[in-house]
């Protein structure tokens, strides 16, 4: 249908980068190439790739015309169509795609923390030029939740997104809910797979998910949500007891990336919650990502896959490449573009309402729970599940879940839990996600 | 971006048929109007909607003027830009969809049988005229498959696609796994929950999803498959026995859509399968859809959600409106059209390659197991286990688990087994899916 025929100019593509990504789509091109090229109604290929060194083994076969180092060389090239930014970084990266938006060619990316930092302004760049500016590999890897978000979805109002986002703490999470390993020993388990990096602060703290999270509330929300605005708590406090507590109440431990539309504001945080056994996000594992996303009208839907790795993502950037492609030779490349058309503010945490697990360390005598109780009492929280765990020199490990509490009134209640004479330690307090409107 | 204004002409759509789909997709259009025209980029109206009854009461608040039982008033308003065709049935859904294709109105529809049986023609006469035919709401209501497999996963070759594509029947099944009651009992609570017709014959003997499997696959391998190319059977012949012997196995029961890609040529098929309780559809329960995706590139992806009901297919009609309504602003109403343009061949199910789970009633004395196993493999067929259940009045009851078998091969030891004295009855057969590529 309106598709131009097959003996139609080439679209052809710049590619900056040749790492992991860059040769999974060049792989993959080279793989299904035909299938490719029916489907977008034309011929496509690579015309140049920019790299750094020239002379590097890279494990392919690549005509040596088609790599240079010199940027111009790629992004000046009048024959190229589209560009795919796959060199990672923030700065040098924008100035690339800046550049090729302002010379009229659509772009597809990866890079997260890009989208994250200068999505505002390359937006805008891709408007005034008519591009297209396309990010679906940029989060959850294989897992098309982007082009669900931005077009599956549209007609809904997003009400909220829970999301697995980062496969390597779900490995690690994994691992110690399967194996009662501890923290320590899953963190190096991940090394060792090659899932966590030597310093694997931006996976483990939870900014890796929190960077996702904003990408995903901004198009669910159609509003511009940035890291500064993502509360954000990691899982190196997740102690092999609280996997062990969860699972006898039911629960099992997830690092979520959840987004929530609410009349006080949009919520957008990342930290560790205890989910159901029976909620569809608890049953992904190992390193595998999964975005659950409620809508108003199609309900509860998820979508699951890989988050990472060579062709997972290079399968996201080929499906972008062939919509910029089809766009390009309809003449439409900058058909669908920033969707953040409201400025809604972001709910504080101290408003967000949550049951929430707590693990403490008390003296074991009488009168301790009736203590602990009014402390509760007092300051608004009420407790649905109250459970003595063992008891060693005259000290008993408490587990306590509370109802829908707001933060707030929780913070308070911690704040005297400390001061109570009794209250040896606060071990942990882990929010409960996923069971229904709270 | 390249999108006109807001003040332009309005996209007007002319709805066939104001059931339960019709109404969902008229209510969600009055609830989230503003957000569906700030991302079409203009007006989005319903000018005309089709009904045989002028005067029925639905509940709904419909301007009289908007109503008509005269299909001309809708199909040749040339004001109108797209048809939504709700009206369900083949022929006069086929007549009027080809009607309003040759005006050159883009049609939106949720019909899987007039898909199934008129593809081919619709899009033919889609193409002839430039128009957009979308069908999203036609396969898994509000689970985005049709644009997933059409686009997010369009670099990939898919290597096999299983779903849980009919609610009734999984309805149906979870019932029975998780409360122990038998099919006829299982079926009367999907009846009395009104997910089950009177006359169940559609869901519980596979043919719904059949349909649905026939469509998945024609896009995913690129080739026209249809409902006579798929192997279907039924649950009605599922025990609770055989749920209760497959979860002792680490298998749950599910009816599954299958479609592979094979060097003998597509498997298509629908029948009831153990599935591993650790595989992502084991965990689809209730009258939930998934559709699990494997692709060269991305690997395994599952895609969730509700796979019917009024606001769930709305959602997904909306979001064919939607991209229908965008094309059409950007004069590029025909821009993805039918991807059918290979001819693979269908492999034989005698060809096909399962494990398989069997449940035999045999004669409970000394040398009766060596006589069957004997049977087993004289045909090829080598068995994984073997366990003996329960043994009443020198009866007793065995469960077996083949590998890996050519269908063939195991309907010839079948036949043999029917054969022997010792062997009273074959209870049940049922193919073992989703334990890596068999």
């Amino acid at each position: 249908m309106g598709d131009e025929n097959m003996s139609g100019k080439p679209i052809y593509i710049g590619l900056l980068g040749l790492g992991t990504v860059g040769r999974g789509v060049f792989r993959l091109l080279q793989a299904n190439k035909s299938l490719i090229e029916r489907k977008v109604g034309g011929p496509v290929d690579i015309k140049k790739i920019l790299v750094r060194d020239l002379a590097k083994n890279r494990g392919l076969q690549v005509e040596p015309g088609l790599l240079t180092n010199d940027p111009e060389a790629v992004l000046n090239d009048p024959e190229i169509d589209i560009i795919v930014e796959l060199i990672g970084g923030t700065g040098l990266a924008a100035d690339y795609v800046l550049k090729a938006l302002s010379r009229g060619k659509s772009v597809v990316t990866a890079n997260k923390d890009m989208m994250a930092e200068y999505g505002k302004k390359l937006f805008a760049e891709a408007e005034a030029h008519n591009c297209g500016l396309f990010f679906e590999a940029s989060v959850a890897g294989g897992i098309p939740i982007i082009k669900v978000l931005k077009q599956s979805l549209a007609g809904n109002r997003i009400l909220q997104i829970m999301g697995i986002v980062n496969g390597t703490t779900n490995y690690m999470l994994t691992r110690m809910s399967k194996e009662g390993i501890d923290f320590a020993t899953a963190l190096r388990a991940a090394q060792e797979q090659g899932y966590a990096e030597a310093d694997p602060t931006n996976d483990i703290e939870g900014y890796d998910a929190a960077r996702k999270i904003a990408i995903l509330a901004s198009i669910a929300f159609n509003t511009r949500v940035s890291f500064q605005d993502v509360y954000v708590e990691g899982i190196s406090n997740i102690a092999a007891e609280d996997i062990t507590y969860a699972r006898e109440l039911g629960y099992t431990i997830k690092l979520l990336g959840i987004a929530k539309d609410t009349s006080q504001g949009i919520e957008v945080r990342v930290h560790p919650a205890l989910l159901p056994v029976t909620h569809p996000l608890a049953a992904v594992n190992d390193a595998f990502n999964a975005v659950f996303v409620q809508g108003d009208a199609v309900g509860e839907t998820m979508f699951y896959g890989r988050g990472a790795g060579e062709m997972p993502t290079a399968s996201a950037v080929m499906a972008d490449i062939m919509d910029a492609a089809r766009n390009f030779r309809h003449h439409v490349p900058g058909m669908i573009g920033c969707t953040c058309y409201e400025t809604r503010s972001i709910k504080s945490m101290a408003q967000v309402v949550n049951k929430n697990y707590l693990r403490l360390k008390v003296v074991d005598k009488p009168g301790v729970l009736a203590q602990i109780a009014q402390v509760f009492g007092d300051n608004n929280v009420s407790l649905a599940t109250v459970i003595q765990k063992e008891t060693v020199n005259k000290k008993a490990e408490l587990v306590l879940v509370t109802h829908d509490v707001v933060e707030q009134s929780l913070r308070s209640a911690l704040a005297s839990l400390e001061l109570l004479p009794v209250v040896e330690k606060i071990c942990n307090v882990i929010r409960v996600e996923g069971e229904g409107n709270s």
